[in-house]
């Protein structure tokens, strides 16, 4: 009997063109995985991801759906995968869903985190994982930045798409700006994020933390609806997808 | 004038040969810094290590030193050293030593982890760090076999070079087996340690975790001063040279 099964899935983005392809290529992490599943099913399975992560970004819990039939309990089929998957992608769990369960559509919200490395010395051991940054940002000022986008607010300046024919209307319910050391780790709660938005809010409030900009000029930005007032794009190494709830 | 430079060095051992040549090859950690060293001072610079490490052996801190003359502070060579290395390699201190110093001789014991990891779900973000094994390990039985290798005594069964020709002689002060979920690290604290020492105490004591040897066989294998007698040598990897004290 066709089941649809949920799986959850954490992926070093590092070597990958993103969760899913956007073009030609198919080195994708989306691809990866469905080959795997319709080979163990020898059925074509299409698996449709909660959001697409860009070529780089990491994730500690995607989360993905797929509709098909198979013999194997959900554990069995989770080994099953993890066997013939790459060492950096890993099925941490998969489970049976009730049949109208879609990733995308039931998802409530995200939680992304970006990481920022700040020190003199290179971090070697999570090189991979961070953006380092020259100078230490002044957190204060990005905290008071990072207010003005909280909220409902529509973040057409943040969306890195500039052909997006859909509502750029989006939540977040929650920035928080944690310090470890060297680390400065952002994370980003909200109902749906638009294409490289984390990733582009993350520039701009660096631009303020770098006193390039103003955090009066948050406003101005999110009013402007142009792609051009916000700050830089972040690089994606320092994005990690942490969790979809639903 | 001529100095007597220590270096720190901290680097993830993956794509390397090792830190130093023992063949024909160029790719290892010292000839890295040892070239820098030779373009900074417009000289032939030996860099002289503590020790060597294996092919895809990790370290935090290796400590090396090398004579030359520089105008520059310490801390601007570990920067300019730092500005030209890979970004998985990373001298962490640099400070003028005195002229008597030698980073190997005088060296009087050096701390090495080696990292299990024993988890149903592969370690995606450490999996270059780690050894990931099948089953759990009886880490009670391991500690009691630990306890027959600590202090002197001639180490020969567990060197990896047949044609070693110095004493095998070696005293370990402490080998700490330390439990955290599916991780398990072994940390061994001696006086120096041979050839594949480390992983090929490693290796033995994980086939008596795994019951395949018995604590008590281990007072035999090492007075059978024959290689063939301990266990398998532990994958380069898990292997991290931490410290190496003066």
């Amino acid at each position: 009997m066709t089941q649809n099964y949920k799986l959850t899935i954490s992926y070093d983005g590092t070597r990958y063109s993103g969760w899913q392809s956007q073009g030609n290529t198919t080195n994708t992490i989306q691809e990866k995985i469905q080959n795997i599943l319709s080979r163990m099913t020898n059925t074509k399975v299409d698996l449709i991801g909660a959001g697409r992560t860009d070529a780089g970004v990491h994730a500690k819990a995607m989360t993905a759906n797929a509709h098909f039939t198979s013999t194997m309990t959900p554990i069995e089929i989770r080994d099953y995968l993890n066997k013939y998957l790459p060492s950096d992608i890993c099925v941490t769990d998969v489970s049976i869903a009730s049949e109208r369960f879609h990733s995308r559509y039931n998802a409530i919200s995200k939680t992304y985190q970006y990481t920022c490395y700040s020190g003199n010395l290179k971090p070697i051991f999570d090189r991979n994982y961070v953006y380092q940054i020259e100078c230490y940002p002044d957190i204060s000022a990005m905290r008071s930045a990072a207010e003005y986008l909280i909220g409902c607010h529509d973040f057409k300046s943040f969306c890195g798409n500039p052909n997006f024919k859909k509502s750029t209307l989006r939540t977040i319910h929650n920035i928080n700006i944690h310090c470890d050391g060297p680390y400065i780790t952002f994370t980003y709660h909200g109902d749906g994020f638009l294409q490289n938005m984390v990733r582009i809010i993350t520039g701009t409030l660096l631009e303020v933390g770098f006193k390039k900009r103003t955090v009066q000029s948050i406003p101005d930005v999110l009013s402007a609806k142009k792609r051009s007032e916000a700050g830089f794009t972040a690089p994606a190494c320092g994005l990690c997808l942490i969790k979809v709830d639903y």
